[in-house]
């Protein structure tokens, strides 16, 4: 049976450009979105009006760390090698236990879909148990996409880390146990970095994925010393992006986090074997790690999603990490001696809602054949100065958030979030 | 009749370390401190249980614009003076009316409270109703600190442009309407920028502040266009400074927001004068203006305070603010080249919290003689990933908000904010 919402719908089409439908409708069926439009004919269509309420394409955050909820906003005057060591890791280590991480699992989803996100790619802990207790709890919750249980057989200090067969061990009973398993949840081949994983292990990987066909995460580029260990462990290589394409994990639809050093020919790298830079504006701030060139790779042709790197990100709101990324942007400008442009309201929305989409296999905006994942926007305890468009209104949510603001969150014909 | 609250007091005494009172209370008669201590011997003292609540001091935005509310999170990509004449000038014209006024000031103050901030130095409008209004809900709400009436006889546009003649004149009827009125709130001399006032008008409210013994704030060194400008404007001085150092508005306790741009000369000067930088992290990010070298700043002996800059800054809360100037100090060591240090987190709290209350004649930290402007923190329903230190707390505390966290604020003997 078809349903529709109403109100002020905001379509990002175009990367330049979100389409307006005032007071229109998003007419649905089983969960696919069937018609955008400002009339509605058909009498049966039951509507749940939502009136002036801003109507927006739900976000995805495509990098996250699921285990490290519980240590967002600590101990972030560390840069990244010794944050992993000081922070990272022993917190990680904590979900060896199954009540910790459905605590910290729970929170996170809840504080996801809150803010506006629906879909996700997200790193586990290298516990598998965990890892399935995480794609048990996203599925029920209404959230979807890629979920990893992470790889790392070295470097993980005393209490995080697996030997090599255990990992591959864990791996294969965590695919056995999950591959199939969820409507709406896939497993993702995660090695966590090259300095965290053997070449056996990257080996192993890389055949997995190959043999299942599934997806690949990691992290590239982040930091100048991170690079330079890379290429200690990995002397025949001359850039850190071949030390997973060596082992075939650098490849179609493969998610690479950060980027921020990355370089013409590595940027190039990406684009030709369908790579996708992962932005995380904040966490790069956070760490120092550094600004990356996101106007640049646009302009190149990349292919570019955002993250909020949960917990080297400290703003787990998808409208923070858009706000995040434009001022990053900016601060980019500033660091290019004012000569590059920063990200528009529209290209940072897109980034975080079109773009994702077109990761996962849909058209961009409220295309009739999406899946329907949708939020709205209540911002009526605001002052307006004037008669504000519903991009200015976009605008201002994306930037100064209110109680309440997230009204309703639609995930298909499901509604996690309700006022 | 004494009083105290008990909880982990958290005391910036010094710059580079925090005092932590584990279970301590916090002694105050009359709203004044009288004693931090972690024994109570006299039983006669009620005492206010706040448990493992943190207790921190609370903040101070020492540079935010009230007419502005209405317009924050608007119009963020354009640079300072196309942003001035197509959002700004316009929402603040809105303010001749008084109930748009009345609304506008009743929501900032409310935010401003809710997120820890007791004290402001602050911009109002031109218009003089409107200033007399937003101290009247000011000093009722429990806010202190120091409100001017913008002065500006030129470059304002259409409808926000005061005459000389008028601006002066609504000056003095607002200073005698004003002077005194007040338990906690003064008025501040307040010549827009230098670009706002004509040297008549700039010679008057030098004179006007010298006779009342008035503080003044203004703009200094934003934006390099804007630089440009007051060079133009006054080709007979060689730095922006001189232009307000000519009218004697560049003295003891006068506050100057931004100064993105201001070299060895000018901050030399600033020094010699008693001059106070107000930093204004979200704002310069926002505006694109620059990215202030606050860590030479300060090594070199200026006096740096933190403003929210609203409406060109997006984060009215205090703890965002704090956020905001630890990742603008990252971005500029990242713009440095990373040869500069970054802001911990021990300095970024110091400048919000006991670095204004210098200003206002105390002295740093919850300090005997001080006011009680204090802010109880409850992250009870934060995952901690082990037993966390009261100053990690605080650090979370900045960067990851959570609804109710903010659960009460002291001002003296006044509690506007209580969960």
């Amino acid at each position: 049976m078809k349903k529709a919402i109403k109100g002020q719908i905001l379509s990002a089409e175009r990367m330049d450009k979100i389409r307006v439908i005032e007071n229109g409708y998003l007419v649905y069926e089983d969960g696919i979105i069937t018609d955008v439009t400002d009339t509605l004919d058909d009498p049966d269509i039951e509507v749940k009006d939502y009136g002036n309420r801003l109507i927006v394409q739900a976000m995805s955050d495509m990098h996250l760390h699921a285990p490290q909820e519980p240590m967002v906003g600590l101990g972030l005057n560390l840069p990244l090698i010794e944050w992993l060591n000081t922070y990272t890791f022993p917190t990680e280590a904590n979900f060896k236990d199954p009540a910790f991480a459905e605590k910290a699992f729970n929170k996170l989803c809840d504080e996801l879909l809150a803010s506006g996100v629906t879909r996700v790619a997200i790193f586990s802990s290298m516990h598998r148990e965990a890892t399935e207790l995480l794609m048990k709890i996203m599925e029920k919750k209404g959230l979807s996409g890629l979920v990893g249980k992470v790889n790392m057989d070295r470097n993980g200090g005393e209490n995080l880390e697996e030997t090599t067969e255990e990992s591959i061990r864990e791996t294969e009973k965590w695919l056995s146990d999950t591959l199939g398993k969820y409507e709406h949840i896939t497993p993702v081949i995660t090695p966590r970095f090259t300095p965290s994983c053997t070449n056996e292990l990257m080996e192993y990987l890389g055949k997995t994925a190959k043999e299942h066909g599934l997806y690949v995460q990691s992290h590239l580029s982040e930091n100048q010393n991170e690079i330079a260990w890379v290429h200690e462990l990995h002397p025949d290589t001359t850039q850190y992006w071949e030390s997973y394409d060596k082992y075939g994990l650098f490849g179609d639809h493969t998610l690479m986090g950060h980027c921020v050093w990355s370089d013409e020919r590595e940027r190039k790298a990406m684009r030709d074997r369908g790579v996708y830079v992962v932005h995380c504006p904040t966490s790069n701030t956070n760490l120092m790690s550094g600004i990356a060139p996101v106007r640049q790779m646009l302009t190149e042709g990349n292919k570019v999603l955002l993250g909020s790197d949960i917990g080297a990100g400290s703003d787990i709101s998808g409208f923070e990490v858009v706000r995040d990324a434009i001022q990053a942007s900016k601060n980019r400008k500033i660091l290019d001696d004012f000569k590059t442009e920063p990200l528009s309201v529209e290209e940072a929305w897109y980034l975080a809602t079109s773009a994702p989409q077109e990761y996962f296999g849909e058209k961009p905006g409220f295309s009739p054949g999406n899946e329907l994942h949708a939020v709205v926007i209540n911002d009526d305890q605001m002052n307006d100065p004037w008669t504000l468009t519903p991009v200015e209104r976009l605008e201002r949510a994306i930037y100064r958030r209110q109680p309440g603001a997230v009204e309703a969150v639609h995930v298909r014909d499901f509604v996690p979030v309700r006022a």
